[in-house]
């Protein structure tokens, strides 16, 4: 015990004053956004350089001292809580927070893991250029979270997900050597590509100290449509048809139901629906392009308006209305929040597939209990399905959470029973952290999760990286 | 030895008649395609099925026997040569070329490791859609090659390099067990991204056995132009200036010399430059987008040449004035073999270096020997610079070899140390294989060497899968 306090000291040595808090002070990074896990850390350490993240790791190695990195604390599957054991180091990357560089010629920028995302995408919109990744959390996330568990969110189906948008990254290795490779190449055919293999790795790994992000130009037109459709079906055949008149043009392709837009609409009244009357399903569109974007895309909707597939729509006509139509898609996590969600669900499956997942899941939930309600929604373009469920009228989540545990835990793996039958993924974007421990288990490849034991063993052998994340 | 000879007869059973090659029908599985070295295996096994490679690689982890993957023999870096020892088995994927599956709502093509490149293009061009790889050896490499080495080529601006297209892997590994994650899957974060280790690791931790890769839409228009420019630095001045005036559409934009197309028409004599006068470089630009996109590009080129950027410019009017543009890029490896190239590089810098890259390579090489001549061409896009060097006049390729070999060291040693001070890589896209195992422990990152090695062990503990290829 009086090692282990001596050790402690030797931590808050590397990083000075200022460098860590304890106590009372620490309160925020031991809570879960979904209110469902209780982190037990007694120490954050917050680094300001990457020699510093090198030596603390190096001391933790030495020591066998387990390490939990810590980002925006946004996510959702308790990767950065340490619910098992209060002996773990909390290391949060906040003070690292520079853009070490803006390299407009390589189409790059360079910035340390604690740079918020909404930051960088500011610094590259100022330069005109734009770093595509987005999501719900932009505003309080940060980029070495984002990598650490390969982030997705709205615009993977033209940009794709955190880890295609990183041309280079610095980590510090769980022996505390550092790994440093962020120049901005595209093409570095030079062994194992480590890069990719620390991206999703949810700091099991190593830590992310630095990355080298791809910006994307500009694109002189933006459309934003929303569309009244009859069946997911509908929103699939749609995506393909305007892909296969337009090219590569749709930067985004969300689904959402009238069942959604009631649960918003209760709790944000001031949102609305904006075609003239409802329909079961919507589609909200985004297409990026050059001149003329706007009027090749009225024309191909024109088409899928006379077939039938498009029932109606309305294409924004200015910055305000393209804002409050992203709205409806944007605020949905939190009205479900608010609303009380017993069950979300992170799914992805074949773009083909997803008309089907979402009628099995919808039978299989009514044959739980046919008073749940279920809010399906999320990503046509990359499959990303969310199932949301809510109690029954006049019962609500607490209650629910109490008395009714056991059809909570049914409902869960009804949905994954259903993805699985659908050849998806458990975990399209959330990553498994320690909350999926027990599904990786049971849906992952066996050859797949032996191999990432042997990695795992190979590169970190005394365990102190974020145990308790995926084993 | 008698040892020995039983397991090859196993081996020789699992595969069955048809199924292995030995004795004078091996002779084209050793040779390199740059003469350079001859490869010494004995048997080449040729398996029809993922669970025939399965049991061949059970089977040899087994008995440390050492397997060399073989896909369409066009490497360049001597991966798929075993040069050290007859006792490999050369495993060639060639039989296993089935389109297991062409999934056009997934936007996906699911193809086993020896279907041609070409082939899977015209697959993906027969539904409306297309596979952007595309590299001069197309018409012979194998995907499965492609994968291994992460294979770039010319459209790697705008989509990627081979791993950025291929979104599902099925392998297997150095224990036999078989890794199956096809399903088109666009958001999958369930542990380490294996695929990507895999991507690239050049059959060093297994055996890639089928893939999914993402098709791409047609774009309605695609304009190609040709521009003379005075210096390397106006190519990524104008490459800036056209991404930010017309967004992401451009799909290639390729350097080459007034020296390279002189090398070129003294092999090619047919090929002519299609400008009315010589300039020192030229680019070769492809844009492909949505309607009126030509018109777009048009204008962006004219306020380029007003502002003395591009000097002259021809944009091609037909699909073979395309085609015959592209010929003086495509045809340029041929005709540097062909004119004797003593030393041909395959650098990448940060695309703001490129110009710098250029000047002191010319400036180093001339101060070994002021007769050598330099052609410099590639891609301006991402930064992947080939480098040729030829003798002095009066003097031939094999004469210097045998004579000058210091000489030619020495030049290839300082292409590396300009690549080196410029921040890039030694090898951008063809990868390490036994050629640059020396240059790989020189430039590499100590901290990824050493990873690199503790993945190997924990994977490949015996050593069986492509050894002498990285270390």
């Amino acid at each position: 015990m009086e090692h282990k306090s001596v050790m402690l000291d030797e931590l808050k040595e590397i990083v000075g004053e200022g460098g860590w808090r304890e106590g009372q002070d620490i309160a925020r990074y031991l809570e879960d956004p979904r209110d469902r896990f209780h982190g037990l850390s007694q120490l954050v350490l917050l680094p300001k350089s990457t020699q510093q993240v090198a030596q603390i790791v190096s001391l933790c190695a030495k020591n066998q001292i387990r390490i939990v990195p810590y980002s925006g604390g946004t996510g959702v599957v308790a990767g950065q809580l340490s619910t098992e054991d209060q002996d773990y180091v909390l290391l949060s990357m906040e003070r690292m927070n520079a853009i070490r560089d803006l390299a407009l010629e390589d189409g790059a920028i360079i910035v340390e893991a604690g740079c918020v995302l909404a930051d960088i995408q500011s610094a590259a919109d100022e330069v005109g250029m734009m770093f595509p990744l987005s999501m719900a959390s932009e505003g309080s996330c940060q980029i070495g979270g984002n990598l650490a568990t390969n982030a997705g969110g709205i615009q993977v189906l033209r940009y794709g997900n955190a880890r295609d948008l990183c041309i280079g990254i610095e980590a510090v290795l769980p022996d505390g050597s550092v790994l440093s490779e962020l120049s901005p190449l595209r093409k570095n055919n030079t062994g194992y590509d480590l890069r990719h293999l620390l991206i999703g790795s949810e700091g099991t790994l190593g830590i992310i100290t630095a990355a080298t992000l791809q910006l994307k130009p500009k694109n002189p037109e933006t459309t934003t449509v929303f569309c009244g459709i009859s069946k997911p079906e509908d929103a699939v055949t749609l995506l393909r048809q305007l892909r296969m008149e337009l090219g590569d043009v749709l930067s985004a392709f969300e689904l959402l139901s009238n069942i959604g837009l009631q649960v918003l609409q209760e709790k944000f009244p001031e949102e609305r629906q904006p075609l003239g009357s409802a329909f079961e399903w919507y589609v909200l569109i985004e297409a990026a392009g050059d001149k003329g974007l706007r009027d090749n895309l009225e024309g191909a909707l024109g088409n899928a308006f006379e077939s039938g597939l498009v029932l109606d729509a309305v294409i924004a006509e200015s910055y305000a209305q393209q804002e409050a139509l992203w709205r409806l898609r944007e605020m949905m996590p939190e009205a479900n929040r608010l609303a009380g969600a017993i069950c979300n669900s992170d799914t992805s499956v074949p773009i083909s597939q997803i008309g089907n997942f979402i009628d099995k899941t919808f039978a299989a939930i009514n044959a739980i209990d046919p008073a749940l309600t279920v809010n399906c929604y999320g990503h046509v373009g990359d499959g990303n399905i969310h199932c949301n469920v809510f109690p029954p009228d006049g019962m609500n989540k607490q209650e629910m959470l109490k008395t009714q545990a056991e059809k909570i835990e049914a409902i869960r793996m009804c949905i994954n029973e259903t993805t699985a039958a659908c050849h998806g993924s458990i975990s399209a974007e959330h990553g498994i952290g320690r909350l999926k421990v027990a599904d990786l288990e049971r849906y992952g490849n066996a050859a797949k999760i032996l191999a990432m034991k042997q990695i795992k063993s190979a590169l970190d052998p005394h365990n102190i990286m974020n145990p308790g994340v995926f084993f």
